[in-house]
């Protein structure tokens, strides 16, 4: 599954209308949506507030302080791709900085998701690149081993297959299957249609309790009001 | 203590002049106002910054992975009232988000502390309702497990009583218990007011060597200095 | 080494235009130009975004939960310094606040880098007195026992001899060896002069591959490419 | 409730046949016998296998790095009694060593339980003086600072009271509130008394799936079998 | 990928005599074979040192703090299997104690891997019935959430198919894809056949820069020798 | 200071008397001797308990993830020697196994001091080969980029100047600068004649309170005895 040294020119990228329109329901939705699977590791984060994307994925898998096959990726980018980027193990260093977001960017690269370092985060912030990551820092990598680019990856806890879908947000950053991503759309609609009413009757003071009819069940299940 | 599956009505408040303007002393302030003591593990943080709350505490205990009883919790908040939230083993999925938040502002809550993860960052970060959590996560949760009400929980670290003050900021959280939150009020006051004084000096660019009449007990200790 | 209880007051300090000016190239070119070496752990983290300084190491070291000899320091602080708190062992208690960031910026200080919590982070957001730390707590230190100041000290895993040159950002913090400071401003003009063009290159769609000529030493390295 | 500088010399402890008997159980049944609640965090590990104690609680509240409360509390030691330590913040110094071990077993103390460091490891395994620590750190600690003894504590995550019952073995530290030892104690015995028989069925091939019922149940909640 | 709710009663197990013998070369030798990777995260640790194991992976995934599922997947045990237990978030609850040990046990299982809690360590080392595990806990699980069976699961940041061998020792666990257990299982037997000549003369005082003639490229690499 | 590509062939050893016979007090008796500074970070753990060396480092730095200097600096080692290896970032690959450790062993080292991961733990136990690291690990490491030998280097936030004294043992890995060795020994050995001392008062039930004459000045202190 995690040949190394071998790079996937042809990848099948799931349905773009549902790629770029997961978007808008944020990590969160799309994470129910999905049946509560697919999350990445809530250790990575985003190197600034408010950014939103989806896209779909291109892998790259790394060793530990070598980031030669970033650039390898960047040829295989298409426009409204999001790079995704595991490695063989836990490290922190600096993979990621300004001069590739540049090639990633003019590539059409919607941002990265990397189970390690990123560094220049003021550029970045700049160039609105955002970037998902384990770790600030200055630590620069070396260009001496291969990897893979395109392959199936586990990236911070999570299974990507070239193609699928990603969301990604403040919230975190979730995998959608190329196979669900339409089926997840239209869930995802759904919930949102209704979490609008919702919202209404909570701000007017109506409580969960009886909004979603939770008294019976928690009596059943013992729930006792004492004074 | 911590008897599960029971959801106590009546609690008595902390006194609310100090409940109301501990806040404005902030957390470090308090702590030391307190002797000290009162504050909780330093991993919680503010999802946005800038953030300072005090109000007293209802109390809720959870499990792994279940938010059921925050719908129960909701029903006990009083304006003024901020949410502990503790877990019976450490998880960081997603308890709360913007529709409970809704809920609870609606209550009259003032914030949520919690030893467990949120998600739907951006909104209540819109909506200017402060949560302290230990991650931020999409991960929902379900609602299947009873846990309790009002009871006396440990959150973080710090034993809470339904009706302590909470003091919260961009510093840290602290819990004032509701028997001394009026002394502890006049404690903070004293110290703030001599701050002021000293602020001024130290910025004229005296030392706190000799403000505090520091030389004499460290030379006393064994300092030595050397050329 | 690490003789406790002593203060040097006679510190050589590195070249000063190369301490002012490596902050202007920021941790991550500096690190780069310095051999990729000299960088402090990347859990130091700044307590606000977008400071980027550099200036020359004054040192000290302190037990866990004390820190007494920040008042020592502080009078050992020369215009254009930036403090170097190191620990005995590990401890997240904030030992710096307001009123001793008025007086070290009095004094000239640029900034503190702590291998230890700091509190009143919104105060010296406001008085934009910058600090790199490793966790934000309101816990309070006590004034009991000797340290030292002016030692050459371990801080976030980073030698630090006193008058070494502090550059710190976004991205981290390095330590540049007072004997090395011109030297390495030199390298990191050369390198910035020659990422401009880079930057433009990529920005246009040159991809790094051809732009560094890595297709051949990728392919001698066994990289294949399939369908 | 964590005043510092006092010591409490009279407590009362839990009955002693049940403080002594629940041992016998171990901190997983008693866990469960006691509603799944008081457990303190995992990350608290026995410094050798195979020690399995119960004991009353003596408790002593320290600051990071300083252990003179330790001599305080020994003199408060009665025959049977558990040393539980806890400390303002986390701190892994070593803060009890083979000295104080000597100390406190020739006063009658089972073992320790601290929230912090321990050394001499080695010695403390020879002389089968049990220690449940959060770290083994050579780092000594001072004697500057008072805490207080036999105060209720967080220690680890849980809520101690002077004369509750703590249970300790491989599986971790169990805090029984003195009111409730001896119930805890009868429903122990009842949960053992069962489990023999639940044994030797499992061992017999029978599955928990038909033993326990659970069959219907899971087929309600959805649970699908397919090929 | 994980689906919740579905056992899937057949799959295809990994070719017996390699799933049996891959045991005895060990999780390193066989992660070398296998070309550096699937190997889990090296948080997981067994909880008695000694045990080696090998087996078909039959899998299961589970919700934080409930292990129901433990029951389900115990009757898709054959002998020779190991179960490989993953969470939809990380979670330390202790989720396998004795009796299901004892279940296991009786089913032919060879032993657990389970990315998150264990307790009745002491039995579990007296039964030898292994378990690999990220943490030691007392903490009781709840039996209410449906998860799945024999579906592709992450476990430590590992791809696990069912059916896949697992390779279990001191040094960690490791997945062979099933598709590959035959190849890896010559790979490491030609790796061991090589080693005992290289151990032999590394004892005889043989250094591995003349055995593997690392001089030249070393020097070609720039090292350089002073005095 | 951190040069990279350099082996320094001749290094000052400390007194061989004294690095010897260092080892026979442990690293919390040497800590204390030292003066409480020169401790590693407490997460490096020995591989197997009771190991107690000491010895002259000589010292390696790498790369994550990069082992080839550890066959450069075997060639350094003279009977005595313990090598302590540094990394440039932190990484928990396997760095060292058993065919290194047959070398270090057939040269005369005492043990491994390792800022990284190790594995064949197993085989390297049963060579009573010592290796002190921050993690187990199956995962191998490349031989590709240059480091140094003997220069000076920081471990687990130590300084390590080639040719200090090492001492290691359950309790932890202390560094003894080598000009100091001798009068720490002379310190270590003072202080280990009084102990035998202490240590029998104690046991006959005197306590530290009398013995170390401290409740005069926990009474000054503030200390209160309260019913």
């Amino acid at each position: 599954m995690f040949e190394l040294g071998v790079v996937k020119r042809n990848i099948t990228r799931a349905n773009s209308v549902a790629a770029d329109q997961l978007g808008h329901f944020g990590a969160s939705t799309v994470h129910e949506a999905l049946g509560r699977v697919g999350l990445m590791q809530n250790y990575l984060r985003p190197i600034y507030s408010g950014a939103r994307i989806s896209g779909t994925a291109v892998t790259v898998l790394m060793h530990p302080g070598d980031n030669w096959m970033l650039h390898v990726v960047a040829e295989q980018i298409q426009p409204g791709d999001i790079v995704v980027a595991a490695l063989t193990s836990p490290n922190t260093d600096g993979f990621f900085g300004d001069l590739l977001a540049t090639s990633f960017q003019a590539r059409g690269a919607r941002g990265l998701v990397i189970d390690g370092g990123c560094r220049d985060v003021k550029d970045l912030t700049e160039m609105r690149f955002p970037v998902w990551c384990r770790a600030i820092s200055s630590k620069g990598t070396i260009k001496a081993t291969l990897g893979s680019v395109n392959i199936p990856v586990v990236c911070a806890g999570a299974c990507v297959t070239p193609g699928d879908v990603i969301v990604a947000d403040d919230d975190g950053v979730v995998v959608v299957p190329a196979a669900m991503a339409v089926a997840t759309l239209d869930a995802a609609s759904k919930r949102e249609a209704l979490e609008a009413d919702k919202r209404a009757k909570l701000a007017s003071g109506v409580l969960g309790l009886d909004m979603y009819n939770m008294r019976e069940p928690l009596a059943k299940a013992g729930l006792r009001y004492v004074d």
